[in-house]
């Protein structure tokens, strides 16, 4: 039996909506699947005052296994809640959740987590100084090589670099990390996503790609010996002028684009998927996935939220699981 | 009568082909104007025995005012071609058909050039120095503001780098700069396009727009008192995060977008504009625009080349004449 646990992400902002939202329709298709969501029970009583919950459930204060409810709140008590805004209690209780969350992992009560959306301002109030969830999980499972990851049907990217300022990211792209990040993410397209003999389709840094070294040197410096190396073993291409490539839809050639830093990637990713996106840490040995957009403070009282990236979120934690646990299974 | 001179771009590139098929369709419809085509005489020979020009023509070898045909060819000599490869011979006749289009300009014998696109590996084996054709003719005309646009139905975009690699950018984004290029676009808002109150967005540099100082400080420095100030005579917003803002569609609140770096703006406005888009270069004396896309040598043979944004970069020339001749007679 697959077990999943959902976290409630920032309580002033959309977070408990999408996870209700979602648990409303994933319950039904998922019958023999067990659920647990890390969440204030004042909190709860609210959504589902506006959601009426589809699923059987019971409220807990700590995880355990043997309910015979599919769903499974755990409460983490009363919060203040300020419905739009991001605050001291709404940044400790995202942090609270993810915690929690990540215990149930490593006791093996849940196969995966997907994270409902946080923001990084509530956590700074609550003096929490993780740059974002992705970095936390990294840094609880003792994990260097991890990878920022967008799935989707239409396209899957990754991120050389992920939260930094646009002026660090030349002197973060050096050959070792390009060549960390694309084993993790080769190992990531072969057994979480089940993928073969994947196709890897490799962004420049600079305009133009360099321009033939015209438009800076990093592309003949680094990226382009590092595509040669792993071309020995691998389907890889690359690296391609950012602007073109996506303007010619070269995207659909390749099972993965990998890109040098944040926008580069988010700005197509986001406007190839509208808001259907997953976000995966890939390199992790626990699996945690999340939708792709944010806490949307300003629909956060309304009820108007869409669960479809929430929804994909656990299609993709399920797919990896199954095939983590098929991997395991054979050998 | 309005005149327009329209360059040859690379001779190996699709530059001749789409430059035709743009008069074949734009002098029947300007019956009135008249248009000068600077090409290599041969490599006119080839263009025409594939697409048969629609317009009356004569070859001369110097411009000059007094034809009575619509369309008067500038033959800059017979020039060897090697189809779908930069070479000297294409980079330096780039680089001449460009000269004689300033020429052109500078004697008004033409209220603005169009430009086919050109080679930067070309130029580069030429021993041509310029980065682009927007660096050439803002030198020509000895301006230093200018600012490369990209304009089209959907969205009118502005660069505060340009060919720049990427490392430089942040030492690039300083208050002066973006002021000047704000006022810079300002202008050509009102004055070039006609728009009486021109609304702005401003992307932030970093992820998340720096997500309030935790991600790069370029906003709080310098960004955002630059948009305080400029808030005081113009309808001006932002820093916005650059991925949220595309995926939310928010370029449509804004007669222009401007962003601090080449692929933050052209992944974007390419996957919006599918090769319809209009490159523009604001703040200069003379009017030049370009299609949006390359020299495509993979299709420099096949004549199956689109001509739409060499149409629309016509279109957007003779708007702009149009409006600065306007601004001319009513003072």
């Amino acid at each position: 039996m697959l077990k999943f646990v959902f976290t409630c992400g920032d309580i002033n902002g959309i977070g408990p909506e999408i996870v209700v939202k979602a648990l409303n329709k994933i319950t039904v298709k998922n019958p023999s699947t067990k659920f647990f969501f890390i969440c204030p029970s004042n909190v709860l009583d609210t959504t589902f005052s506006f959601l009426n919950p589809s699923f059987d459930y019971e409220i807990v204060r700590n995880n355990k296994n043997s309910s015979s409810y599919q769903v499974t709140i755990i409460n983490i008590g009363k919060i203040k809640t300020k419905k739009g805004f991001p605050t001291i209690s709404s940044g400790l209780t995202a942090f609270q959740s993810l915690v929690k969350s990540y215990q149930s992992l490593k006791l093996g009560a849940s196969d995966a987590v997907v994270t409902a959306p946080v923001s990084k301002t509530a956590l700074r109030m609550a003096g929490i100084k993780f740059p974002g969830q992705t970095e936390m999980f990294a840094k609880w499972s003792g994990s260097k090589n991890y990878v920022m990851t967008f799935l989707s049907r239409k396209m899957n990217a990754a991120l050389l670099t992920i939260h930094e300022p646009l002026k660090r990211i030349p002197n973060l792209l050096n050959s070792k990390r390009l060549r960390d990040t694309l084993n993790v993410i080769l190992h990531t397209l072969k057994f979480d996503l089940g993928i073969i003999n994947p196709k890897i389709g490799v962004l420049g840094l600079n305009p133009h790609a360099g321009e033939g070294g015209m438009i800076g040197n990093e592309e003949k410096k680094i990226i382009q010996p590092i595509i040669k190396q792993f071309s020995v073993k691998l389907n890889i291409e690359g690296p391609f002028s950012p602007d073109a490539f996506f303007a010619n839809k070269l995207h659909k050639n390749y099972d993965l684009v990998l890109g040098m830093y944040h926008d580069q990637v988010l700005i197509p990713f986001k406007m190839i998927n509208f808001g259907r996106g997953v976000n995966y840490t890939a390199g992790l040995p626990i699996v945690r996935t999340s939708p792709d957009h944010g806490v949307a403070y300003d629909i956060a009282n309304k009820y108007i939220a869409d669960e479809s990236s929430m929804i994909q979120a656990y299609k993709y934690a399920r797919r990896i699981v199954k095939n983590r646990k098929k991997k395991i299974a054979s050998g």
